[in-house]
């Protein structure tokens, strides 16, 4: 599989995934109905597991911009593969979004609040507030791209620097710091933390004949979008100043 | 351990557990009630967790004919021996159903929902809808089986190809994975995602003299064992093309 | 520390842990008031990591008679040291719930319900009935000794048969197994699963001066005794068969 | 990385995610109010997990001075570097907090009880009780200090004693343990646990401008400082004396 079609996948695993908790949480008449956000986080947490363990070995999983873009400024991951991979993050967030539509469509079809439809695709804020806000989402990715700079691998300490790969089970650690970012950092915005993810799902939401849309929050997707990236970049320059 | 018994020892205690969970949150007077989707997602995770612990080293715990007739289309595993693993598997899968309620006969009978009784046994779709129910089916089994298809094992990096095993804790993964399909994906049909785990079940609460039982739903009862075929040979072709 | 010691200080820090998550959750005025049962079987399940960890290295973890007699019958643990190991088991058990009640002891004071003080320290049944109050006891401790004894090590497959020790991760695997037990099969008698984890709590609930006391349950006092040897044994048949 | 940094930037995690899954619960109008015990331990555990991934490899993330000064009691660290690591651990307790308000403050504002406020910076007791107040944070240092002392690290069985380090997953036993004592014995003070986590956001409480803020509650400020460190002196002599 090449990195290409490898964070296609990862992303629309992802989101179909991510959008799956959300919805089967807010929407009427599904089975997981105001299971809070224990339950939203958690799922997240485990859909960035599956991501990861199905697209770590052909691509290493960034299935978010501000993952490549931080790696890329901190000269871990190569400029020129930037476009490739965020193309691919982004075709892959809006196919996971369009199956968990398919798959939700009459639970949407049976829920009121426009808002509550749309939340499923993407964030939006708990008080809008552009700095507050904003602020929040440089922060959890900021979060996020910390733990990714300093994750570190199994090693064998026989003085030969053997190193071990865990397998799938290495995709633990990405998935439990998510989760912490959920719970604790996503209280404000919704901790879209990755542009693709919010992004993404909000043009499908826009495109998508759903049944009693309402807006698309335009006014609020650039958040989503220049917090990650900024909350990355500054994750990038705290590790080469180290 | 053969294989033969090792499938029917992991299934019926997939389906003790799975049956478990579900009893002990909706039945009437338990100490888990209402417990919600999250108990009910977590306990059947760990039931899995539990299945391919005991079974795993034996038949590689497929515990669910989606599973084997996936890696059969795959090339994974041999067509002959998918007969004796479904077998197997169905065999299991009543025998785990039976003892859960045999253990929660009492408050099967101080329940009154009939539905709620069955629901310990097999799915029910909470918006009826042939082709979005079977939708769902198809997509979690074809998330299940992709990530089947991708786990890496771990290995040493030392140049010698040189793989680990690592014991009941390689289990970790797939139940993970269940735990995702179950939170997002459960929200309409209730993730049969293996037919031996619906109609296995739905045959025991047939068969069963319980007490103010109601309809064994047999008119959805294709459904859960149609779509997760469906998913697993979709997951199998993907992983074949590339 | 001497086997002894370890199934002491073990068994002590499941308890207190087991103990405190249920003070914690139904008596009155407490930060966790109503947590729930995902809060009950979480706390055990964790309750039995510290424990294992703690004590896995130094004598094993049995913690629990029933594992202990269990090992016993499959001739796995030598039958003289079963005396010690049980005598250990009960003394620690009777500590941690000691320690327990001492700190919540302003807790206990301000509950009314008998019956809630009593359920800190040990079981008793949602619906008395003696035959599937024992066997859930039976089928709860079959599947946890089932996992004992099917658990397997972690080793490299380099033909040289070399295996690893994952250290304080390796104490995970029971952890789940428990976790699982208390989530699908604690509905009907509260998983007592362990002979000490009951008799030595109802013990000190019948020795210490709490305010307000009720019964100590004496009459189901047996069942979380026998059960669990019953099903430990039934778990050593069936390893010994295959 | 400097011990010195490792300490501040672990500790600065720590804390903020720490606040932040405080404050998601329990101040107004955010995503995961209400989410109850559950979340909030959940939330702490993870909080550790991050600390540890990004500290551990440079200061080995005591984040604490309780671990510190535990550790040094015991003789496996020196007590020349406790004023620097405690130094280290106040400043990123300190920042994490000033981090966690500044992200959530519209939630501050929103919120009019002055105790939920204080809550999301440092701990109080349920029932203020000197005796049993200071002999829960005693407990639980307790149990997080002997897991700490008796934690193993994983290693392989060649008769060469060579160990391995299992990187990032490392850091998931204590925050596990972390876990099970918020569950189990965090229901009577809030397991301060820490005498940073609690004295240094107490003091960013006292300092910061909030609006409707109440006291600092600076009667109780002393128990989760010494009560942790007298847990940690125990577990360091019951270690010594095995």
């Amino acid at each position: 599989m090449s990195p290409f079609v490898a964070e296609i996948l990862g992303t629309a695993l992802l989101i179909l995934l991510g959008a799956g908790i959300v919805a089967n949480t807010i929407l009427n008449g599904t089975k997981g109905k105001a299971g809070g956000w224990i339950a939203i986080t958690t799922g997240w947490a485990l859909a960035v597991f599956v991501g990861v363990v199905v697209a770590g070995p052909y691509s290493g999983a960034h299935l978010n911009p501000a993952v490549s873009v931080g790696l890329a400024i901190a000269g871990k991951f190569s400029w020129e593969q930037v476009p490739v991979y965020v193309a691919a993050q982004f075709i892959g967030a809006m196919t996971g979004a369009f199956l968990a539509y398919s798959m939700y469509k009459d639970h949407f079809d049976t829920t009121d609040d426009p808002g509550l439809k749309r939340a499923v695709f993407c964030t939006d804020p708990a008080i809008p507030d552009n700095f507050r806000n904003l602020l929040s989402e440089i922060l959890g990715t900021f979060v996020l791209l910390v733990c990714v700079f300093y994750f570190t691998d199994p090693e064998v300490n026989d003085g030969n620097g053997t190193t071990i790969g865990l397998g799938s089970i290495g995709a633990l650690p990405v998935a439990f710091v998510v989760w912490a970012i959920g719970l604790s950092l996503g209280g404000t915005t919704g901790y879209a933390i990755n542009p693709a993810r919010d992004l993404g799902p909000r043009i499908v939401h826009a495109l998508l004949p759903i049944k009693g849309k309402g807006s698309n929050g335009w006014g609020y997707a650039w958040i989503p979008v220049f917090g990650p990236v900024i909350g990355a970049a500054l994750a990038a320059l705290l590790y080469m100043s180290f």
